[in-house]
């Protein structure tokens, strides 16, 4: 095992200067440089000060100016830290979930605390850095007005009791950014094994969990899943390229495999999240609450869940926004897109009479231009839409950061399956050229990837290695360094200019049309899924650069899975079933069996089709979304809950309200585990049994059975 | 408000004579003629018995003798009561939720009585009969062995400590029956409001609910839903049947009709049942448990959850008997169901060429003939099948109830739905008959009404009338009767011969196939609905009837929705979705608009199709299931649970399991919504805010506000 995040403090607490902070700094808060002195002041009192006073009981200190120290560099800068106790006492807050040494996981309680593996002596190395990061950007996120009404010395920044400070800093811009810091020994340890050897065997996922948090390690884990789901793709169309060059019939065999693994996999990779998320303890475990989103604005009222003020918006008013402007603009912008097309399509016609008129080596060149020139202008189009689906979404003025986040992947996710699949589908269906079907993709496929690759990783890093020689050249300047580490100053400074990693949703984004290239339309080019193989291992190995090189480290999230994305790539396969059908049915093969009626060939395709959506549907109800070991597990954790809690119910009042939460749980467990688990999976219904009549003694027993389970 | 159980004990108990019980009896429990006296006395002592002495802490008397007393008569016939105070703790254990004073819906409890509505004194009339009984229900099925290894005086009878006593000894047939008594009082004033007047109103649903439970209240609520969303597809129809009779060609306005239709009203449903449900506090509540069922069987073992001693059995052992038993004999029944209609189709074509040859008013009638037979053997099949399904899936030795029902639901309808309708679906789509498929239509449609309502109210009607009568002149011959009603020992008696009500399945059943008659063919046949919208009405009659007079008083079953049923109409509506596409791409009308090529024509059905499919999932995602106000209510309540907690959780060890199960309901809430929710329903998302990191004080502040609020 790494060593915890305490133990790296040290060492970094070592190599520190009398001037760097008296504690190990995990977490920086960059303030706006013409922030006032009082603000300031009363800002590192707040953060300071003790919980019992509505503080966050951490520690701060000031960042100590750089080695070449400018005018233009920002002396507001913030290191934060926190005693080993008070990460331990976050971490029962958060609600972390650790490994027993009974091998169960558990939410992390400091009276509990030696209950759990690798919690040894003072608990030094219990919570990794990437843990105590998370812990103290949540203490920060609940750090919470009192009585004062504004920041002192900004009098135009409202408070209000109750409401979360850093929040209102941020919106208000005084906060200019708040990030967690390398771990240069770790991270040069996880780069190692993760992109700096070339090697056949899979990604560190642990490691990268253990460095980056649980949503950073899904990504990562289904790119790596996706991957290998692809490689007998690409092994069966390796021959069916090399042999059938010209045989562009020969596709059915290869829809009918498309249309079984589109399915297949999705329901697979749904285990394997599962897996993933219950070793990682965040199945059971769910980010606890969700604030209004800083940008959300309105007339202040009451919440009439909480009863705190807050600003309230008009459902109405947003339904107005979405439905009479955002809708009717992602339709223009659809059309627009189809427009584009259509002007390809002429270009294509223009070319390719160019090439009949007098055929030579250039002008075949030549008729790959407009398709380049296509895929070039479609991601273009891509990058703008995005741009102006973010600033519309943003506008809708949604509450929840949840709701934002789907809006925006809905926009998005439509126009970018629009933008990118709509001029195969014209050609698939409308022109039925499966030449230039076969072409188009190609084309498409590779740059596409080619452009992603540059935008995404090679940009970024030259950029970043631009400035990184800039400070390296600017502390050489000044000092000898001995080592070729730089400085904690300096680190934090270059740190604070990388840029910043904003989520998986581009990478997801990609992977998605990547999948749909595949899914919908590789039996007609059977080589996709070999590029898309090569095009995934180059994105592990640039993904990880970037991670480790290009940005500043990001806050963990403790996903439990892929989230709307699941939904995204089921949608997809669902289009792939319909799509591959109609692609059969076209296929001269089949059209052989029907030569004397066209209508029959048809209706027996759709019925096929139908038949295969229907049991799409069936498979997705029989597969269980959770494998049964661990459905065992959650519902022997939640059984032990329960017997501990029923003898309370059942003498104070607060018991109430223990067996009222019991009763929710049950039903929204009971909800939650009927879809998958119908009507197959039995173990997901053995709901714990509420001994309640019996006598206490029978339950005391149980519980310390329980307990002396987990001590063993 | 009608007056409690308690209240309407007490009356019962002023008219007993002095050998009835001094108690007011609520349920009768029936033993075995042969039980051996100690046998007797040991149950009896263990329902007495203390709880701290893991008795159940009933009242219980064995019934005197009947007035016509015969040795056939089984003298081990037992009533149970409680008495209040037992009953209140009970619907704290049960986990009752009713309204508070505030109107919200809270779960009960003892030491929070006041606060609840209609709590007066010494909530003599708080709970009602119903509840009661349910209540002792639960007691009696929670009575668990202690230290016996079998029953006394019947060595064969194995008791396994911690398991359900009562569930053994009805497994081993000692105890015949347990069932709760009728309150004659309740029963006449609901019988006169349900069915004993005409009236235009709706059903008295909450009155049906005060008297059977929600699982009832809710089917008779669908049905009347049902009815009314009937109605204007009715009135569309009658024109259509009156002005077009021989144009069958029209039929297209109508099965557009009829695809919104479908896929409309069972969105709403959803929401009206969770308005229903909400109201009578079983949106929020559960059966808290899942017990093996008592038909289950297996080698002894350690339930991996709960870690008692229980028969556990091979999983795989039960995959194979249902892959390989059970699914090649519901295809077997499926193909004779096949040839069954083959021989109709024949016999059709017999009569018809019978016809032809000499057409008299008489052979016009003999054309009815085919169909009518063919209704009644659909229906002599369904019923053998029914008996096949059950033992087949009893023989699967399922070990919960739920997965029990799960998988006979599906042997019964995939049959069911095959039987009636594959006649229907073989004249529309192979031999395209329309005049036919009307025809057949009406034929089934008015024999299954016409069977269906003898079977299931007349028949066991005139039976339980001619015991009763029996019983009745028993009475007068001993002495004479002053009141009409029947002294409580043949009242009881006469109870227990009564049959037993074996649940909804049947009822659902019969509405699903005509939801299915209706949704998929009636756009042939408009006068389907109005057939329906009648039967519906005699439905609610007899149904109604047959509940109050011909069956014992069924316990009330705590349901929150029409559960495995909802999923079956929306397969339905699927179904219908595709049907009505393809009979509209058949119309001669929209035939008119293709007549160069068929191949467009069936193109443009199914691309249709494709995106009324897709627009209904749509749909179905938008329509939050649960209305916004019942929403905020439940994320409310939450909320307070919640806020109440989190203050233990940072104490006691117990806390970590709070905190725990906060987690867990905080995950499956939000996993339970999300398919609901998105991207539209903002409220589902507002789980609430764990303030750990506050001052104790203001979280005290905030609990007493929201009791507070209770208290108002």
């Amino acid at each position: 095992m790494d060593r915890g995040a305490l133990g790296e403090g040290k060492m970094l607490q070592g190599s520190l200067d009398s001037s760097g902070p008296r504690f190990t700094p995990l977490v920086v808060v960059e303030l706006a440089s013409d922030t006032k002195e009082e603000a300031i002041a009363w800002i590192l009192s707040r953060i300071r000060d003790q919980q019992q006073n509505g503080g966050a009981e951490l520690l701060v200190e000031q960042l100590g100016p750089g080695v070449g120290a400018q005018e233009k560099e920002n002396p507001n800068m913030f290191l934060v830290g926190a005693t080993r106790q008070r990460l331990l006492s976050g971490a029962e807050e958060v609600g972390l979930f650790k490994e027993c040494n009974d091998g169960s996981m558990r939410g992390f309680t400091c009276a509990n605390k030696h209950n759990f593996k690798d919690f040894e002596g003072d608990g030094d190395s219990f919570l990794n850095m990437a843990e105590c990061q998370y812990i103290i950007k949540h203490e920060l996120d609940t750090l919470r007005a009192k009585d004062e009404t504004h920041v002192p010395g900004h009098t135009q920044v409202k408070l209000y009791p109750g409401k979360s400070i850093i929040r209102r800093l941020q919106s208000k811009g005084i906060l200019i950014q708040i990030f967690p810091l390398h771990g240069q020994e770790e991270l040069k340890r996880l780069s190692f094994s993760w992109y700096k050897k070339v090697k056949l065997s899979f990604q560190p996922l642990d490691n990268i969990r253990h460095y980056y948090g649980e949503g950073q390690a899904l990504y990562f884990g289904f790119l790596e899943y996706f991957t290998f789901a692809l490689v007998p793709m690409a092994l069966i169309g390796v021959p069916y390229y090399l042999f059938d060059w010209e045989d562009y019939d020969k596709y059915v065999i290869f829809a009918v495999f498309n249309l079984v693994w589109c399915t297949v996999i999705l329901e697979l990779w749904k285990r394997f999240s599962a897996s993933l998320a219950y070793r990682w303890g965040t199945l059971s475990r769910k980010k606890a609450f969700e604030e209004p989103r800083p940008g959300f604005h309105g007339t202040l009222g009451f919440n009439p869940v909480t009863g705190r003020k807050e600003p309230l918006y008009p459902n109405a008013k947003r339904q107005l926004r979405v439905y009479l402007v955002s809708l009717p603009f992602v339709l223009l912008c659809l059309y627009l897109s189809l427009y584009i097309m259509m002007i390809y399509f002429q270009m294509e016609g223009w070319v390719l009479s160019f090439h009949d008129e007098e055929p030579t080596f250039w002008t075949g060149i030549l008729m790959f231009i407009p398709s380049i020139i296509y895929a070039v202008v479609i991601e273009i189009m891509n990058l703008i839409y995005r741009y102006a689906a973010e600033f519309l979404t943003e506008w809708e003025n949604h509450r929840l950061e949840s709701s934002y986040q789907n809006h925006l992947v809905l926009k998005v996710l439509v126009f970018n399956f629009f933008n990118c699949f709509a001029s195969l589908f014209y050609i698939a269906f409308v022109m039925q050229d499966m030449v230039l079907l076969r072409q188009s993709l190609a084309t498409l496929l590779i740059t596409s990837q080619i452009l992603n690759q540059f935008m995404e990783a090679f940009l970024p890093y030259w950029l970043q290695r631009r400035r990184n020689k800039k400070m390296i050249r600017k502390v050489q300047k000044r000092r000898t360094v001995e080592e070729k580490e730089l400085p904690l100053a300096e680190q934090v400074r270059l740190e604070a200019d990388m840029s910043t990693y904003l989520g998986t949703f581009d990478d997801y984004l990609e992977l998605f049309l990547l999948f749909g290239y595949v899914s919908l339309f590789s039996c007609t080019y059977p080589l996709a899924a070999v590029l898309v193989v090569l095009n995934n291992v180059t994105e592990v190995y640039s993904d990880a650069f970037k991670m480790c090189r290009v940005f500043k480290r990001p806050f963990s999230d403790p996903a439990a899975n892929i989230g709307v994305w699941q939904l995204a790539f089921e949608a997809m396969s669902v289009i792939a079933i319909v799509t591959n059908c109609a692609l059969i049915g076209m296929s001269p093969q089949v059209k052989a069996y029907f030569t004397e009626s066209e209508t029959q060939l048809i209706l027996w395709t759709v019925a096929i089709e139908h038949m295969l959506l229907a049991f799409k549907f069936i498979l997705t109800f029989l597969i269980p979304d959770v494998p049964k070991h661990i459905q065992i597990k959650l519902a022997r954790l939640e059984f032990e809950s329960l017997e501990a809690l029923k003898k309370k119910a059942l003498e104070t009042w607060a018991g109430t309200v223990y067996l009222q939460s019991m009763i929710i749980v049950r039903v929204s467990l009971s909800l939650a585990s009927w879809k998958g688990g119908w009507p197959h999976t039995n173990m997901k219904r053995i709901t714990p049994r509420l001994q309640i009549s019996e006598a206490g003694t029978k339950q005391k027993q149980s519980e310390s059975v329980c307990w002396q389970a987990n001590k063993r």
